[in-house]
């Protein structure tokens, strides 16, 4: 057995473990019932403690060390190395004693979160989220960086991901959607359709329509009801996306699973060899956000798309019938600067994630007490939104990220968005008359287009080397810029773009 | 920490990973996609090689051992001791390769069982058998027996039993179910309640109802459809039933639920304390199943029931409204001698386990050849229920069990048909005016009893010392066949018992 393959041995094992993990995830926020809960953390925790043994162990490091010296590696198989390397090295930066005192302490402030959030209270949080913010930093030292300790919380979740380039790319970024907001602000608001009851059943199945057109294989995954949408992949053949509706508008839950399948394309579009290697995947969580938001927005939200759409939103929802394509386009295109980042548009959402990149980096390198962030976040939502939080619950006690520890997250999503512009902006120049294919209700060529560019690669590629790849130039700001300035140009009937 | 801490300690790792198996196994039978069957088993296999490789361990021969020199432990810890020492001995007794063999040649021998038996072809059958019967002597043989070898096999279903027990205690079952059969022939049959069509949606909601009357906690379980009913205990506070439904019948939907729901209440009265330690579930499979039958018959099936039950059926299927209570209870006190062993009723069902376990008894013993088994079974159902098999398929090739080398699992039927109705009069005894509260819909005193003496206890003793707590005396047939007799002469008319 040549070193590669001994590592591949080790890791399936692994890979299998977190696969049980994932199962039990899955049916926790699913099927679960209530009292089941205490004994599946226990169970869940118990897994993951036996994964992260194998991680961190010895043995994984000869096995890389062997497999490394060996280098007479695939690409693939260079890959394996590179992620269980990073994985390794990571999780073995982390005293068990202070990662132990991370789970702790997170766990904590995630309870007092949730409390604080209802009272609308951040002095009962701040001590818990400076506890964090300390541990957070303390933790990045550990794992080590060479420009700024938030580099090493970013490459968690954008692997090769820094400071120096987020920051300038995120400021131009803010900067010109503000602008553009202003511009905006003078245009004709579209009108919104007239409320109405949509039945959850009708909803469900529009939903699962819709999954279908896309590409979405039933027979490897399906849908179901939970609290917060998400979507998981629990082995080769089963990845699973969940979605919430409301009863009084049918496009959150509409939105919700296209924004999943998405997702859930990407993990179904793996190459089956890449099962069980730690490869399946994606490459980044910017790039899996690109996936789900290129078929929520890029797609979802087009014109073309609710020229095909339509009858079948009227055949759901006969209420609608007297609202037309366009009416509809441009109902689900309304922008409107909020409170919220979760309910946000299309233009005001990166703003909101602008704001919190900069209050991250800003605490994590020290330059911000935890004490002053209310006031910052206020100060800069009335500065890029134009709108203030009348209380913290609706401003800086929104989010539950910072509770659990997972700064350097909120980024993905604004890349997440770029990402998707620039693999829109490919997808055209490579699929001849791609709007005329999604009127006609035609997504297998933009499906199968994606899942040759991106979905079966998983996490072979560096985000960064895979964008190249698929729109030949690096991760920028201008394809989704220029798609905003269109689509909303026109929505808002500003003069030309 | 003491001796039987750390064997505590150990084991709860083995029954955590029991628990993510036993997940994994109810999401494939309830909600797992199709393509992703081949993954899950990969993962199950490996869940299981972990906890078998920990069972087997020499760190849990020493546990064992520093346990038993200790012996100063509680009636529960004993109890540990004894349930992993068997486990232990059991599992290492097989060498590795030889179990392998077994898995193998079982799993070969289920997919051709299921093609022989769509064919009735027992000759495509007939080599695979003859391997498994092989391969199960020689486990037998290596696990170690007194007297039979089909002693080391009972033992895994139910700890104790023995041949010199079983044979004459079913022997004698037989005689007098037969000449019963022929009295019953002589009577007034019952008349059937006219057939319908039951909406499905309303057979569901009908036993989400019952469950709830005798107890079911569905805030630490749920009801799901599975193409095969079942009842799986997944950890503490998650005790899931399955069921399936006929839609022109209500009765094997209505009897399965209760059915399973005897099962899960025995899982969900567990002494919190037996969890992780490998004594939750039931002391036997023969008692699991007195406590499933419990329900469906000596409750589910009795006169008062359908008294309180009545109108409620009435409420769910109004085309009912016109039959009586009377008429209910003796349309699901039917009998009539069938080939279908899961087709039985109560007087029948037990003929066809006697049949069972004579004709193991024979091949594992090795009186009889597998290429003989045809022609006894016939000869058997014509003798004992006066009916002979057209084909193979509704005889010999009838049950999955045996494809599955499950040879020793049969008796645990009918073991949980003979403890149900010892079970039941020691109820009678115990609890003034049972029946009166089974007719007032007062199920919580019963229940609470079956808790007190049956369902807290788990795995803490052996069901031979289980039983004679609950009754007062040891294993017998005398209260089924007082039963059988009471209430089967009064549905046909016979003249006193």
């Amino acid at each position: 057995m040549s070193a590669c393959e001994e590592l591949r041995e080790y890791v399936r094992e692994i890979a299998e473990i977190h696969s049980a993990v994932a199962l039990g995830a899955w049916d926790q926020r699913t099927h679960m019932p209530e009292r089941g809960a205490e004994a599946r953390a226990k169970v869940l925790g118990r897994l993951e403690r036996m994964a992260f043994e194998r991680v961190v162990s010895d043995r994984m490091g000869e096995l890389l060390a062997a497999a490394e010296r060996d280098g007479v590696c695939s690409e693939v198989d260079q890959a394996l190395i590179r992620v269980w390397k990073r994985e390794h090295t990571r999780n073995r930066a982390v005293p068990p004693a202070l990662y132990q005192k991370f789970v702790e302490t997170t766990s904590r402030a995630e309870t007092v979160w949730e409390k604080a959030k209802a009272a609308s209270d951040f002095a009962l949080f701040r001590p818990h989220l400076a506890e964090v913010v300390d541990l957070v930093r303390e933790m990045a030292k550990l794992i080590g960086y060479r420009e700024s300790p938030y580099d090493a919380l970013l490459d968690e979740y954008e692997p090769g991901m820094t400071v120096a380039a987020l920051r300038p790319l995120l400021g131009s970024l803010r900067e010109r959607l503000v602008a553009f907001l202003k511009e905006l602000s003078r245009g004709k608001p579209p009108r919104e359709l007239p409320a109405g009851t949509y039945p959850l059943d009708a909803q469900k199945r529009f939903c699962r329509e819709t999954l279908t057109w896309i590409g979405y294989d039933f027979q490897a995954g399906r849908l179901d009801d939970s609290a917060h949408p998400f979507t998981i992949g629990i082995g080769l053949g089963d990845v699973r996306v969940t979605n919430r509706y409301q009863d009084d508008d049918p496009f959150p839950g509409l939105f919700g699973a296209l924004h999943e399948g998405g997702h859930a394309l990407y993990g179904q579009g793996n190459d089956p060899e890449l099962a069980w290697t730690g490869l399946a995947g994606g490459a980044s969580f910017g790039i899996h956000e690109s996936q789900s938001r290129f078929w929520e927005n890029q797609i979802g939200r087009s014109l073309p798309f609710w020229r095909y759409a339509h009858p079948h939103l009227v055949r759901h929802f006969p209420g609608l019938a007297r609202a037309k394509p366009e009416d509809v386009w441009r109902h689900v295109n309304r922008v409107e600067p909020s409170l919220i980042r979760v309910e946000a548009d299309e233009v005001t959402y990166n703003l909101h994630i602008c704001l919190r990149f900069e209050l991250e980096v800003d605490l994590v390198e020290g330059r911000l007490e935890v004490d002053e962030l209310p006031a910052r976040w206020n100060r800069a939502m009335a500065d890029y939104l134009g709108v203030t939080p009348p209380d913290d619950a609706r401003g800086v006690l929104q989010d539950v990220h910072w509770s659990g520890g997972m700064f350097g997250y909120f980024p993905s999503y604004t890349l997440g968005n770029l990402y998707a512009a620039q693999i829109a902006d490919a997808a055209e120049r490579a699929i001849p008359g791609l709007w005329a294919k999604v009127e006609a209700g035609e997504f297998a060529p933009i499906r199968g287009w994606l899942w040759e560019e991106v979905h079966r690669h998983g996490r072979v590629f560096l985000p960064e080397d895979l964008v190249r790849r698929v729109t030949g130039s690096g991760l920028g700001a201008e394809p989704f810029l220029h798609y905003i300035r269109r689509k909303y140009g026109e929505v808002y009937g500003l003069s030309g773009p």
